[in-house]
């Protein structure tokens, strides 16, 4: 989480200054391992959620981090942009469908084979931290000069049946995640 | 999420005052709705965690944030302590399961019958953010006395078969969090 929030606030900062020079990177260590090791939310969205609320006004903070976890949702992750640095190489990509630790690091062991005690699995989680922090800067770019396009404010076409009842009809539930990665899809049985 | 922060910080800004002087109760406001309307972390415990964060040294974080985490999936929540003043008295109460927005919210559709976008729910919602404020105040007094007992730091027996597998030997993915109420159990087809 801290290596997230770390890279977007040293150029607050630097580029802006007060109040940014108050706030600590320290603030921001509880999501390591989706808080506590619970694999809630993933620290590298949820630090960036917390900057992305310090640089934009109250009505927007939600458009912002919208389109933040939608993109960590479905991008293949780690980017390649690491490779030049990288003690591991050529990772695995895999695709989280969530913007939770936890789908996002089990999607990854499958895909590579490794184990989330790994030194690779530990790796590809630095990776993000990277990847998140500069699509933060990029989106907080966007915004702040009048370019930011809302692309992921939109249900997953998967989950459109499911969302057509249960978040627009029966309203019995709030989510913009995917349903049917985690859910088996109940109507089938 | 800031009406989880805010007392807290209040606390810490009244009894310590600097640094937590310096902090204001609107950098908390990202998580609400679990993030841009998303259902990641439900943003009282999100803050919860963001304050513990403040308050006790980097290696206990995991400690009290799992804490947290814990009794907020496994309480039957809201409390009763709202009572005196509620708009709304005696409403349903439910147990979330995880600590994440989107099933605290559907479980509790589910129990009560009201939909996400009534009243109601968001009257429930902002008990649980006084709950959840008074549970955090809790850990950290019981941090700092000496005496925090760490009850949850264990897997849900109904989860014991699956973590044993896939948190222990395959260890291919990372949570504490119960599977069941989630996923549908694959050994059983």
């Amino acid at each position: 989480m801290r290596a997230t929030a770390l890279p977007v606030l040293l150029q607050l900062q630097e580029k802006v200054g007060y109040p940014y020079t108050l706030i600590s990177p320290d603030m921001y260590r509880w999501a390591a391992g989706g808080g506590g090791g619970w694999g809630t939310i993933c620290g590298t969205v949820a630090a960036g959620a917390c900057v992305i609320n310090l640089a934009v006004p109250f009505g927007d903070i939600g458009k912002v981090v919208g389109e933040l976890f939608g993109w960590y949702a479905e991008t293949a992750l780690p980017t390649k942009n690491h490779e030049a640095y990288a003690k591991f190489p050529n990772q695995v990509q895999s695709v989280a469908t969530t913007p939770l630790c936890h789908a996002s690091v089990s999607n990854w062991c499958a895909a590579s084979g490794f184990k989330e005690g790994s030194k690779e699995r530990l790796d590809r989680c630095a990776k993000l931290c990277g990847d998140v922090a500069a699509k933060t800067i990029e989106l907080l770019n966007d915004y702040h000069s009048g370019k930011l396009a809302v692309v992921y404010n939109k249900v997953n076409p998967e989950a459109q049946s499911c969302f057509s009842c249960h978040v627009e009809g029966r309203n019995d539930t709030l989510t913009k995640m995917n349903c049917l990665p985690c859910h088996d899809n109940p109507h089938k049985k």
